[in-house]
């Protein structure tokens, strides 16, 4: 057993000629692994009551054939052209409230009653056909699932998802805080998707009603998830075993992994980094991935050999990039390294992809050797990564309601994003070389010595409680401005800022000053200054020592950065130093506690 | 009798132990009016044919047994979701054409058959109930007027405004120049509100026909003056004396404040100026406000004490700043000086705006402190500053009609900003120290002695000659480019520019430069120069004499600023050194008329 | 004979004693050219079975007794309100997927049945009426074509003119490979316009399926093709002989003016450039222009006097710039010299653009002055220039197909635009004054020395062929980045880059990289350096010699300029000076083959 290597594979848009070609350049390659079928719907089911197999046969015979393994797709990943005209539920209505009619991929309204049967559909006769198959080792639903909808069909199950939710309309009411702006709601069929038409101005982040666009961000992941379960229960069927997966795209706010997670039998994800520059970001998205399922290795299931299509500018990967940027993946958990795609494709938007085989057919390239020689490299390491973990002292604690809270907030700043801070944490910590888990806000912290919690803006269940235990325990909580906020509705707090980490952080915040990115406070940290920027919290403290002072402005020398002693222990020193990070747009406050 | 203090307060929002918290702390505050009641639809009519006024009942009677002032708003400013839901009509059509289902505030359709009768319903029961009130000194109808509809009843109203105006499709054909591509309307009903549906491209400002865009202007401010005045007849049934206003937005460009003064009992307004170097505009948009009801003193109705929460980026009021601009609005006319809010809604978009009291309940603030500081000056000063009036030798013209005409101009410059270049001269005025007033352009000139009439775009009715009168009876008159271009309708007057001024500034212009914003053209006035941008208007003086001269291009050592001796007597040297200021953005030219 | 000088006229705008004036000033000018009628469909049809032509006929007759020549317009270049209310067919629906209602200009669909009986039956009469009368020199049809629909009309239109192109569906779908993500067509019905609701996303040049997109450019181009070439058989129904052009916008994407050129029996065009820097860009739109029909002269149709308005900034031409870029136009093969417009219109959106008689009606302004003394000097020079001819020994293609092509790719990169390189690669021959044609790909160029093909990303037919015989006698063939990539169908070639040209090349290309446009790599020709940017091809010589190496990145020292030695003849030296040119906004490699 090695790691898995290979890819996306599309031989249905080649003549046979071509596949031969492919398996022996597969084979020069080490090349073990395929992924095929992610877009076969119309190939598989040409008509309303027609299937045929008849080409996913030849490939998967073909593969297996050759000694290859097959990760095999459900086909779902967008619909062929006769759905749309015949159910045309299926398609999407945007943002803006424009029904959209056939094209794209990624095109289906998650709660079309047709679509839902259909693809499952899919789902159970593939599964049905191939189950067994002692070639496949994995399915793959769907793909790359996201984006939303706001059709009738998506408001009539967001109305069902919210009385599941809150039982009665006094209970929304409440969450939403509809006495603001005479919204309260009589009926739960007054209740509209949030968007361009209804709550919303200027785009998705600014709506009138942050609970509804809240809700409906949760509502629209758990949509997409019942495709995946749909499809997921129909392979079962007739699969019981083989595990079933979904390629995830690491830091992707649409969806919230965490609720996903328990559903797939192992996590895998796309790795599209911008440029040369991105490896600290492609750390945290690893480890992300790592932490969705409690350390399980995951899937890295596409990534370029060389060039994306998509970016309106598209770097070339240099040489030995792509090997490093594989191993990284291996380091942090990938038990599979898998490219987007094994031979590029002649036509539309994604022909100038990078490919392991390009339009040519040659296997004298850069990128082809480069290939060739990773796969020769896997194969010596063998399974000695397989399966592996890195247990670790630190947690980061990651949260997709704090995320969409922070950034479809209506004040302070709208220039302070959730994953800069995130990830200036991050690389805090990557760079000092921490084991670190990346975990999500109801994991058990009882293992951790540190525990750090950037914009943790929303502070729901009893998490404050468990940190608290981090630090009575002897451990550190690191945290920063816009913390402890509001609660799992974002209301505020009705207490002071950090609502619920305040007897754990020892301060009170009553005001807050937010200035455009151009601006500079230095904080005094000991003989040192860091740049401050964008958002300045004032800071009074209630017990926490002061760390760190601003310099300048009404409020020159208070506190900006502080530790506090929290139950019995001393204060240790283990945190301190990585308490104060400088992020690339801005810097960021620190509000600490350690005993 | 003192200037009342206070703001925005919405206890229905809380529960009724924390009314009791706020009055204590509005007693520490001195806080002796609150604005009460400006979202309360749903929950005065919670349903077609259910009125319930228990709450609004408590909420005035508590306030009352306070002996705190109430400004009692109808609660019209966004509508409940029942009544978008029993009734379509009362939502908007955008600009692009979309008909919005239920959302945000501001949300109804000026020209909805159902939302008129059911808001003046609403207006009328609630002063069927509270007129007589001891604590009621003010009714305030509906909130911030604004934006526009685009649906059919609103096409239909604009079609019946028309045929008010022009009486014929001739009369309109000519006001319109629809000669011009084929425009000749032959029925009335082929007339379309002018949207990114029909005479748009870009957006708003960008119109194949500004005649009928800058009548849609018109239409629409007329439209929603109709809101309010349904809502103040309905008022007026039970309570013939108590003052109605609403609260306007100072310098907002989508309603002519100057048509609708004169419907309102008095002035107030809401003061929200993007950072604190926002004096000399916060200095403007009170004279303007003044100036609406002949300077008779107005409310400042809203101000935050402390944070914005709906700009991108919305800093802290420093310390001693809310106090100093609350006086800068006394000393402006302001009689009432009100907060938006006097406590901090836990929920949705404004829950981090800043309010007197956070949402931790605190009295123990800087915020709060610095509220309840001002109170006991304000206790201290008592009625002194109460119907003061500031008699003024300046008068500058503000003029919608004219702001309209230039921003929707296809040419010369799309940089030239109509409140750039006015807010440049009253700033020059407000430096010197001048006792101003800021008056439309139908305004009795007769008691000043230098009128200033920036981008006098567009000139109407008996405006020259009244301007004429001032320089002829020893006056002064400032005005600049793109003045004196157009008439009533947009259409360019059939004489050399600037058309029915010509014969009061002596000049001629045949032609003029636009460039971008880094060109600079340096004019030389005696030994100085000042910096021209944008627009550069080449002058041929026909008796005025050359004040200063262009140094570059192929016009350099021609005239852009002159002066023009009118009537009988000697030019004197009042205004000459206001005459030629400098914009943050750019410099203007003057055309001067003195004598 | 000599140049017509005048342009376009308006007197329908105007009161009668307006037009003695006009004349009067005509005279002084020396204007014996008038266009009239662009925009009188309004004015002719005024209801549907009313045509009234009283005051067409009193402006042809007062032109011609004035004896001035008459460019006779049909008038469709906007429809009027009635047509839009009576056959709402008629108006289109924009790329968003809104249907438009009435308003602007350039507002018909081009594929309503309607409109096309009606503005055809409009063009007949307008023919019937006027034909043989001894002032009318051409005819004028519609105005400035341009812009797209996406209606239920132009998706039937679009269906069918694929059923021609492509015979089957199973052609249909290999030309648009939609194997690739699951588009297999099945039904003709099933394929709709490539819009924002289909397969676009932020805009028309990011297309999920480029055949999709590009086949609907180029119908939308035959569409609007077919509305002029109704109109055209209408107008010879009465008039066998006179010539019919439609006023072309030179460097416009939305029209492959290659297909049209051939159904006008003369070209004419607008030139507006953006400003007084546009000499080089003129002067490729007049080659291009002149190139559409073999070289024959056109007709410069449009230009403004002074000033523009539909721009932001719309800058004065300074004195001489009008009298110079006309004669740059007679220099490049304008046989007639025409102004929009004669007198400026009082209303609307071209109020303030520039006329030769303006608002007052003067001849004593600068610019009445300057086309008066230019009046003078075209009567001088008499015939000397018509008719005339500019043979040259350098072709440069010009492609639409490759422009769109490029354009609308995903990948390599969205910053290289293909004007950008043409302009140039023409613009360094301009500079050294090479005699130059601009002609499209299936131009005869057996007559050239030198062909100049700039990013020629699609190679169709037998062009590769014909490049390689002008090497392969003697001449020489410039090509750069990025050409040589795709078929007709937007398919790559399934061979080395570039493709057919590889043998012609003598290289080969397996990868390339992009970056930002700030990104440098200096490239050495000899003892000099240039700065290359944005896209940079890896070029691995197959026979040719290197001329240019990159000085940076990974592939420092490999070739980036090369020259092949193609057939039996030796280089000579001719082109190769002019080889590497700079751009402004980047630098251009250059891959040569010469012999």
């Amino acid at each position: 057993m090695t790691i898995p290597y290979g890819g996306d594979y599309n031989p249905e848009q080649w003549p046979a000629e071509v596949w031969d070609t492919d398996h022996r350049l597969f084979d020069a390659a080490h090349i073990d692994t395929l992924t095929v079928g992610v877009f076969t719907w119309a190939l598989t089911q040409p008509a309303p009551d027609v299937y045929d197999f008849s080409t996913l046969d030849r490939i998967v015979s073909r593969a297996a054939a050759a000694g290859r393994r097959i990760c095999l797709a459900t086909g779902t990943g967008a619909h062929p052209p006769w759905l749309a005209k015949a159910y045309p539920s299926v398609t999407r209505t945007d943002f803006e409230g424009r029904k959209h009619r056939y094209g794209q991929r990624h095109n289906s309204c998650p709660s079309s009653p047709e679509f839902r049967r259909l693809s499952a559909e899919t789902a159970r006769r593939i599964a049905r056909r191939y189950a067994g198959h002692p070639a496949i080792i994995a399915w793959h639903v769907g793909n790359e699932y996201g984006g939303a909808c706001y059709c009738s069909y998506c408001a009539a199950g967001f109305r069902g998802w919210l009385r599941t939710r809150y039982s009665t309309l006094d209970g929304l009411n409440a969450a939403w805080y509809t006495t603001f702006w005479s919204h309260t709601f009589t009926d739960w069929d007054e209740i509209e998707p949030p968007s361009a038409l209804t709550e919303h101005w200027r785009g998705p982040d600014h709506t009138a009603f942050q609970g509804i666009t809240l809700d409906y961000l949760r509502f629209m992941s758990d949509a997409m998830l019942a495709n995946f379960s749909d499809e997921k229960a129909a392979i079962r069927e007739s699969d019981p075993d083989t595990p079933v997966t979904t390629n995830f795209m690491g830091l992707y706010r649409p969806v919230d992994y965490h609720r996903w997670a328990p559903h797939l039998d192992f996590v895998s994800w796309d790795n599209y980094p911008p440029d040369d520059r991105s490896a600290a970001r492609m750390a945290l998205a690893h480890d992300l991935m790592r932490g969705l399922k409690d350390g399980q290795p995951f899937w890295l299931m596409e990534q370029t050999p060389s060039v994306t299509a998509c970016r309106d500018v598209n770097p070339l990967k240099r040489p030995g990039v792509m090997r490093l940027w594989s191993w990284q993946a291996v380091a942090h958990g990938a038990d599979a390294v898998l490219f987007f795609q094994m031979r590029a494709g002649r036509g539309a938007s994604e022909k100038y992809h990078g490919a392991v085989i390009g339009h040519a057919g040659r296997a004298d390239t850069r990128v082809f050797r480069e290939v060739a020689a990773l796969g020769a490299e896997l194969r010596r390491i063998g399974p000695a990564t397989l399966g592996g973990r890195t247990p670790a002292r630190v947690a980061l604690l990651f949260d997709w309601d704090s995320w969409w809270a922070l950034e479809i907030s209506d004040g302070p700043s709208r220039l302070v994003r959730y994953l800069d801070v995130v990830q200036a944490y991050h690389r805090a910590l990557w760079d000092a070389g921490a084991g670190l888990d990346v975990v999500p806000v109801t994991a058990d912290l009882t293992g951790y010595d540190v525990v750090v919690a950037p914009v943790l803006h929303m502070v729901k269940g009893d998490l404050a409680a468990r940190l608290s235990e981090v630090a009575a325990r002897g451990g550190s909580v690191v945290t920063t401005f816009l913390s402890g906020r509001v609660d799992e509705n974002d209301n505020a707090f009705l207490t002071d800022v950090p609502g619920p980490l305040g007897p754990l952080m020892g301060v009170r915040v009553d005001e807050w000053d937010a200035r455009e990115s151009d601006h500079v406070n230095p904080v005094a940290i000991g003989p040192a200054a860091v740049a401050a920027r964008l958002l300045f919290e004032l800071v009074i403290p209630q017990g926490a020592e002061v760390v760190g002072r601003y310099r300048s402005d009404f409020y020159a020398g208070t506190a900006a950065v502080t530790r506090n002693t929290y139950g019995d222990l001393l204060s240790g020193d283990r945190v301190t130093r990585g308490q104060v990070v400088t992020l690339d747009a801005h810097d960021v406050m620190v509000i600490v506690t350690d005993r």
